[in-house]
């Protein structure tokens, strides 16, 4: 992986935050920098600059629909998957509260916090009532906790597609399978999934879909939002007359083109990159159960993100394995990057049934395509250091070895 | 400059678009590099690769508030203009509104979409009142023409710095002073003007500054919104905490890096860059003029944008023009690129007073850091055959050569 930069006591720099963010593959960035200064032009233009901007923004959203299995003309770029999220929401939101149809909107307790604030910022303000549904010790929505959830007034349902925390893949064709039956539009966050498993719009049914470049080693600031056809609602950003009227500003062309090669190639790889990064995490994870005890992983075993390992581990706190961790050049994250500045412990974690001073210890460990197994060996003997350090100075962990005799 | 690509009869390209963007500078595009896959980090992240994004993104925060004279804690990054423009109006708007505060909004009719179709979005589906100001004959709007529009339950102010079409200057020091009388908040889109020609927010007074990145040499999906410090009111993007929590979405960080960059740049080469476009417009400009009769030049001779120019030929029609340049390697535009699509002319046009038929024949050629005096010489040598063109084939300039006796 092309890093390297700055010195750690290790010398060592090993990424393991995927979820967070990707580097853009070489490929990629190749494919973005004739876009830069040469083929600049602003793809609502007249001449020829403007038609080769055209012609690269169109198969861009070929390839981004492909990876879904959606038809072109389903998809609207936008500058990335919160966008999407707050479109998507708000969009329908107003439309259909406008029309009389309701004002109820159901999601879960560990979506996005671009799906529950945007959620929040409508009941608060705009006189609608959302149902933030409970899921289960893995993390998952029951189909029948959604049935029972719908009312007379509900006029949108958003359930993420995969979990960023915990990488639990929710049973999204089944909830789908409930909306439908009572007419009621379905959005999914598939931000972590588009490109990382797949996503299936047309065997799903689903209506909206979010997606993200960044996650999938494509550029930052470019994401996409499916929206299956003859399907309006109001804009989220109102102006020119860009993916047809219904997304104002400049195409970002560069990163659009990026956003189309990563999906391009992560759809041609993507048997490979599943069957790899399920290899490694499950090593990873393997490897923390024997050597580290007292340690939980967090969502399911089964239907889990290829790339996602989230331990709790008792009797510390996450940013002290976390300062370790990254001192020994290791970055991986605890709870989401987004939610990172805050003293809560993480919304998903406390969802799933943890404890608060649980949750609080928590390490969330993504692998990607630049991830060896070299990579893993390292952290499996780093880890259990960091954390063996970090309990001797817990009173907690003292206690439970006295509880046990030890 | 960097372009070359596809042939032309005349195998030229002349850019002269440079208002609906810019290519990205070579030292700009330097800087952004190792963002892409070194630096690549989640800004909001733990571990020291996101501390290297961290520092990166508020040096940029540094530099696009020096181009304004604000303070890097006044400024958000957005994903551009257009939605820094909804973020403003939407979100002061709504605060506005909720708090009991008015429903009223003043703005003109020479605005970009982004603040039009914003607006009217607000009027027709939540309850807000519009003003749209007219403007006189050169675009401008008159301080007195504000203050008689000001009404007890006027909220929002928002006039463009400059217009992107006919380049007129607005006057906004005396609007700013009116709407600070009546103590309303003022909005100013300058998109156009950050980083051609100086802005100082300070001096001024406003409240929220709409910029944008590729109109100044940096990348695209990138720019900012100026908020005056103390001033808060409704996120158009909710989610994550990134943006002190105003503006969601992993930071963009080479995207940032890269408008930081174009903003230091632009300081630093400002002089310059208006008395060197301002020279090249005036000669493209005064060449027309000579060159090709029945010509009306568009917007404020005084105060205008220094690489804009704007005609209106009589008897024809603005398509064709860019047509025929296109052919010959010229790449202008007719009206915005933003209503290119549209065959309605010119909202702004038409606000200076042009009939619908003249609005038609227009033709905006805007120069930039790369223009050269070659470039005018060969428009000059064009142009004037390609109107000739059009109108021999024009029954209306037959009509009117006949009225003359010639």
């Amino acid at each position: 992986m092309a890093n390297g930069r700055g010195k750690t006591m290790e010398n060592k720099r090993i990424y393991m935050d995927y979820s967070a963010t990707t580097p853009v593959k070489k490929e990629v960035l190749d494919e973005m920098l004739p876009y830069f200064n040469e083929g600049f032009g602003n793809a609502s233009s007249f001449y020829s600059y403007g038609h080769e901007a055209k012609e690269a923004l169109e198969l861009a959203r070929t390839r981004v629909a492909a990876l879904i299995n959606a038809e072109p003309n389903e998809i609207y770029f936008t500058a990335g998957g919160s966008e999407s999220d707050n479109w998507a929401i708000k969009g329908v939101a107003f439309d259909l509260q406008r029309k009389g149809k309701g004002n109820h909107i159901i999601t879960s307790k560990i979506e996005h916090h671009a799906i529950l604030h945007t959620c929040e910022y409508l009941e608060k303000n705009f006189g609608f009532e959302v149902t933030y549904l409970d899921v289960d010790e893995e993390g998952k929505v029951s189909p029948e906790a959604l049935e029972n959830a719908i009312k007379d007034n509900t006029i949108l349902i958003s359930i993420m597609f995969a979990n960023n925390e915990i990488g639990t893949v929710e049973p999204i064709k089944e909830l789908v399978e409930v909306a439908k039956k009572h007419k009621i539009l379905f959005h999914t966050d598939a931000v972590q999934a588009a490109g990382n498993i797949p996503v299936d719009v047309k065997e799903l049914g689903v209506d909206m879909v979010s997606m993200s470049s960044h996650k999938i080693y494509g550029p930052k600031g470019v994401g996409a939002l499916f929206i299956r056809r003859g399907l309006r609602f109001d804009n989220l950003v109102h102006g020119g007359a860009q993916e047809k009227r219904r997304r104002a500003g400049t195409e970002n062309i560069p990163a659009i083109v990026g956003y189309g090669k990563a999906a391009e190639l992560a759809k041609a790889n993507m048997d490979n990159h599943i069957k790899e990064l399920t290899r490694l995490r499950n090593k990873l994870i393997e490897g923390v159960k024997e050597r580290i005890p007292y340690t939980r992983i967090n969502g399911s075993l089964e239907d889990r993100l290829p790339g996602n390992a989230n331990f709790a581990f008792k009797f510390i706190e996450g940013e002290g394995i976390l300062l370790l961790l990254n001192h020994a050049g290791i970055s991986g994250s605890s709870g989401s990057a987004c939610t990172s500045g805050s003293l809560d412990p993480s919304h998903v974690l406390l969802a799933i049934g943890l404890p608060h001073e649980i949750a609080h210890g928590s390490l969330r460990l993504t692998v990607g395509d630049f991830t060896t197994d070299e990579d893993i060996d390292y952290i499996l003997e780093v880890l259990p250091k960091v954390i063996e350090r970090l309990r001797s100075m817990s009173p907690l962990y003292e206690e439970a070895l006295q509880a046990e005799g030890k």
